[in-house]
């Protein structure tokens, strides 16, 4: 009997999945752009972060390699009670979306899907820039997923691997990443291209840059924001959003103890973190 | 009877253990610098050489993952028979080598006091300048091995976290890599240095560039150079050099399956490789 009551009282006071938290997670702290568009979308929720920083960078490792981290950190993020995940990587997001899916019944979320539709209204001419990773361009990812909505669309893509050190340097308005930032995308922009795709989560830290590099004629296209939106519509169509209306937490999980750039990267996004744990993964 | 006479047959053809391979890590590839040079002093030596490329660079983790990923590679490395270990790392040299010591009963060397050895030989005028990673400067672990020597050198020291990365995307001679040495140096040069060691294996590849960028009257000191001259010295004199003159083997093992920069820096070393295994580690 006494049992049964305990059962009983834990049943009434077990909130609903509505109430778990967001789970989001990235290689390291640049996912967090996609924390500060969560938290401009959705300031209620509660999000549990997990930066793998003591493996950063995935971008130039191979699909087998991000698969495996990947798994790991969902299976994590589950048992931290997530109603749904969030990969705030456009690496992970490209090699790891789809058997993530195949293995969860949450909903799980990538950055580039979101990314391509919001290129693909943008654009008038019909020529798409993008850039990212070595490992998201060699997965063709937003190519595919453009090609999916529109598939005339001509798409340019180029690897920009120096540019995540940079931001994690702190280099965000440095004549050294406007050289880097110049030599990559003067090749796209000499081809015509009217949208530029931000396929990396680190990149909105530089977008003032890139703005500059690339003139007014260009759109910019930010994976972060429009994830965002997405997760919003998501949480509304399966009634998954939170009922109270108190401020939502953050949590942030790291797989490695330098913080360094965790607190440089949330003053520049204005974000407040609630909680910071160390926890070695595997 | 058969047992033992097996394991007599077995203990006879047993090779003893100098000639077993000199296992070498580092947290990519940039310790094949280091093998270059030990082949160029020690050519009949087989060398077993593991880069973690799953999980690099070590350079921005803290010193307890760096500790632990070095552990896990020292046991593999032993399970591959190795006679004795090189750190070819920077980083794990200066935050694991003394643990590594204190664990294993075979020899452990490390870049570091060497490098520290030959810049205390080169300087005149008693100030030295070097350059590293991150977490290798913050470990002071050049500084201690200078002073160890010669306690009244100056020391000046300047992390450089950008340099892995541009050696990594093969910018070996390039503008960028320059603009990026100039910031890194200039400070260092303006305080008089006359020899500046070179305190991560990733930078001998950029031997040139800086030598154009410090000018000739600093002396510039290579730790994979003088890390290779010191392992000959204890293989001799510890009887463990190996006894066939034919030339030696190099087994590259990696953790992930990106070998593009394997190759490049393969190349760029003029190395050859016999046999590339990847493996998962832990």
């Amino acid at each position: 009997m006494v049992l049964q009551s305990e059962q009983h009282s834990s049943l009434l006071t077990k909130p609903n999945s509505a109430n778990k938290p967001i789970g989001v997670f990235d290689s390291g702290v640049g996912g967090l752009t996609v924390v500060a568009a969560l938290r401009r979308h959705l300031p209620n929720e509660n999000i549990i972060y997990l930066g793998d920083t003591a493996r950063v960078p995935y971008g130039g490792k191979s699909p087998e390699t991000v698969l495996r981290y990947s798994k790991e950190i969902a299976n994590l993020l589950l048992e931290h009670n997530a109603k749904m995940i969030v990969i705030a990587c456009n690496t992970a997001s490209a090699l790891a979306l789809s058997t993530l899916k195949s293995i969860y019944s949450i909903p799980i979320h990538g950055v580039i899907e979101p990314g391509a539709a919001a290129a693909v209204r943008a654009t008038k001419k019909g020529i798409i820039g993008v850039i990212g990773t070595r490992a998201t361009i060699a997965s063709k990812a937003y190519q595919q997923a453009i090609h999916h909505l529109s598939p005339k669309t001509d798409v340019l893509s180029y690897p920009c691997p120096l540019l995540v050190p940079l931001v994690e340097e702190g280099l965000f308005d440095d004549e050294i990443t406007q050289r880097v930032l110049e030599r990559y995308l003067e090749p796209m922009l000499s081809q015509g291209i009217d949208t530029l795709v931000l396929g990396c989560t680190h990149y909105p830290l530089l977008k003032k840059l890139i703005s500059k590099v690339i003139g007014p004629n260009v759109t910019l296209v930010d994976s972060a924001e429009n994830c965002a939106l997405a997760v919003q519509t998501l949480l509304t169509t399966k009634n998954l959003a939170r009922e109270k209306s108190t401020p939502g937490t953050l949590h942030v999980l790291l797989t490695d103890t330098s913080e360094d750039f965790l607190h440089s990267a949330a003053n520049a996004l204005k974000i407040s973190i609630d909680r910071v744990s160390i926890m070695t993964l595997y």
